[in-house]
């Protein structure tokens, strides 16, 4: 074993051993020590932001980007965002212990599912200090413990953040193991918290695709995550046209880094003529390049041409392919072959197909008459979310407390055997 | 690529296709395909019992032990079973489809979960034949293709079984590659079903501790499964003795080689000396060698000393170890330190404790006053079982239908943006 693995285990057995404490905490408890944590974050400011300073200028010399650096940054309002993230987790309603469908078997036992915490859940991030604080108050309050590794080039300040946290925990009189933040920027300490199957329940990955593909195809633990963005929006030709027109123009613009905007736009041939010329003035307006199939440029000329690779392409930028489509079967085949299963919108007034859209695409959203944007845990009432899952399995779309959380199965009786 | 690798790549695009088909097909299309298996295999009994026959004797032939031989054997009776389960899944409710939690968001869109088939199922499993029409009728129903992978040695029962499956499909004109069996013994292809990402959504191994284990280390698509049943009755000193006593009892001895069987007692100091004198002499007229702690020696004189590792071993076999704890948080510790998160069982008639072992011990199915050979699919009134997951993401004990899906986020709106 090298150093590093045996931190790691060590690391790894210490969550664990805090796991249990956690997973039957009281509610109140684990509420006591968010509220704590939020009151240190905002009593210690000075000092986060101190640390953030020192990362700052770090990464300045070792000639980290703009956008990183943007990512990296805390200032005032960041600081006092974190600590409102907490209060806002101490208030949503705890997962843990709900019993459900609850129901007597004809051999007198009574069957039922309990939501219990995962256990142990390893966070990867980047840059982004104020995840350590999200993270870390969800995974909390869903009863799990967390080992938490984010960038080298953010140790500093998630290392201040951690202090906040764990005058939390220590003033609920929880585990301070119940949140720990990997010390070591060694990268071989990925590599052993993705593989460690007996101390980590599930790893969620957070930044961009290359750390996310990297942990996907070496994680032994499984992963909860989303690869691609590439959300669609189909204006059928039984759609009303002013929100055909409103939906397709928020879905790009509101926000263009985002995973739930829209980066290719379907429309119907019966309604194309109506609605494209107003929507490429628009998109226009804000910039946004268009590149289009051969029968958009018809009706928008001069737009560029958009190649094979558009129709699979998550730009996160002020560019949109659009393509003019048969009809309702055609947009479905669309986004079945160059989809990536996260969100979809379809916009008709038309009864049977927008039924149709939502039995038929595959994606961790499917909407009607709505802007793809809302696809996020606020938006849908979680509270807040840990990311977004396009996988299948365990959960699909933003996860938030429920996600973090399983279900056992518990039988009461009276003395029954089985016969 | 190798043959098999062609071999097996074309098998997945085919029930991926078959998937997109079955994922949205009719309830009622899917029983008159199901009603209709169960009519092929009592119309083809005849050809499938001399197709099993040649499988045996091949095996004979090959040497394959008793025990295989037996779970090999079809008989009028089990294939009488295989259509009567092909029938029960048919009146199962089908899963797909069903919405829950649509509530009006502050924003005014509706937000709501749809339960959907995960996709495509591998289910790889040795001998026994007649998985093939179980986990073909239960990944039917729940509208999800198969991949099935059985033993080389079923290799004929299971091609005649799934001409009987493709007959049903046939009739109720669904896709014929919505069930496949991999027809090669090649053991590569197994290596390829458990890679194939793209194709395969989840697998399902079923079978001994070899397999399950060769298969979770070297899959890449996540796996369902259940590697060890290390079930505990803990006999708490407030307990009812006769209920005790019958349970403790029951669920050591009405099956022993089952995953729910128990396979150690622990029997709180206060209760011991009442209980096992009578225990021990029930399981020595069942032959039940009993291996104990020291005190539970004491008590039951003769019996063999338990080693450190009978803690942690599922005998499957009329063998029992017997721990003497002291009270309930020292059989807690015992579970959660040998336990395999399978199925535990406390019997007492106090409320607190009662309440405690159902929130603290961690395991798929936790019980009062009733046997662990409860846990299981029929009779927590799932219908069937593809199997028991001891895993914590994704599902947990029993899995039925509901099992076999996941949830998408569906959305109604009225133009909605977001702002």
């Amino acid at each position: 074993m090298t150093d590093i693995q045996k931190y790691m285990h060590d690391v790894g057995r210490r969550a664990r051993a805090a796991s249990r404490q956690l997973g039957t905490a009281a509610t109140a408890v684990k509420n006591v020590a968010l509220l704590a944590m939020a009151e240190s974050v905002e009593a210690q400011a000075a000092a986060l932001l101190a640390a953030n300073r020192q990362d700052m200028e770090a990464g300045a010399q070792a000639g980290l980007d703009e956008a990183l650096l943007d990512r990296l940054a805390l200032n005032p309002e960041r600081v006092a965002a974190m600590a409102e993230g907490l209060r806002q987790i101490a208030a949503l309603p705890d997962p843990v212990g709900t019993i459900t469908d609850l129901n007597y078997r004809p051999s007198g036992i009574q069957v039922g599912k309990m939501r219990v915490p995962l256990g142990v859940i390893g966070i990867i991030y980047e840059a982004r200090p104020n995840v350590t604080a999200d993270a870390a108050g969800l995974c909390l309050k869903s009863g799990n413990a967390t080992v938490l590794r984010g960038g080298s080039e953010a140790i500093r300040s998630n290392q201040a953040i951690a202090g906040c946290i764990h005058a939390g925990l220590e003033q609920a009189g929880l585990p301070l193991d119940a949140v720990q933040v990997v010390e070591t920027t060694d990268r071989a300490a990925v590599g052993e918290l993705i593989r460690m199957k007996d101390y980590v329940d599930v790893i969620v990955p957070r930044g961009g695709k290359g750390l996310i593909e990297r942990v996907s195809a070496e994680a032994l633990v499984p992963v909860i995550k989303h690869l691609h963005g590439n959300c669609h929006v189909y204006l059928d030709d039984k759609a009303d046209a002013e929100k055909a027109i409103a939906i397709a123009y928020n879905a790009k613009t509101q926000r263009y880094g985002t995973c739930n905007t829209m980066e290719t736009l379907l429309v119907a041939e019966g309604i194309a003529a109506q609605v494209l010329p107003r929507l490429g003035k628009m998109y226009a307006e804000q910039g946004v390049e268009l590149r289009g199939c051969e029968r958009a440029r018809e009706i928008l000329s001069g737009i560029k041409a958009a190649e094979a690779e558009d129709w699979h392409t998550e730009y996160l930028a002020p560019i949109l392919a659009i393509r003019v489509v048969a009809d309702l079967d055609a947009a479905i085949d669309h986004i079945s072959r160059c989809g990536s299963q996260h969100t979809e919108a379809i916009v008709t007034e038309d009864y049977t197909r927008a039924r149709r859209f939502l039995r038929e695409v595959d994606s961790s959203s499917v909407m009607v008459n709505a802007s793809t944007r809302f696809a996020d845990g606020f938006e849908y009432g979680l509270g807040a979310e840990i990311g977004i899952s396009t996988d299948k399995i365990h959960a699909r779309g933003p996860v938030g407390l429920e996600g973090l959380t399983s279900q056992k199965y518990i039988v009461l009786g009276d003395g029954q055997v089985r016969g």
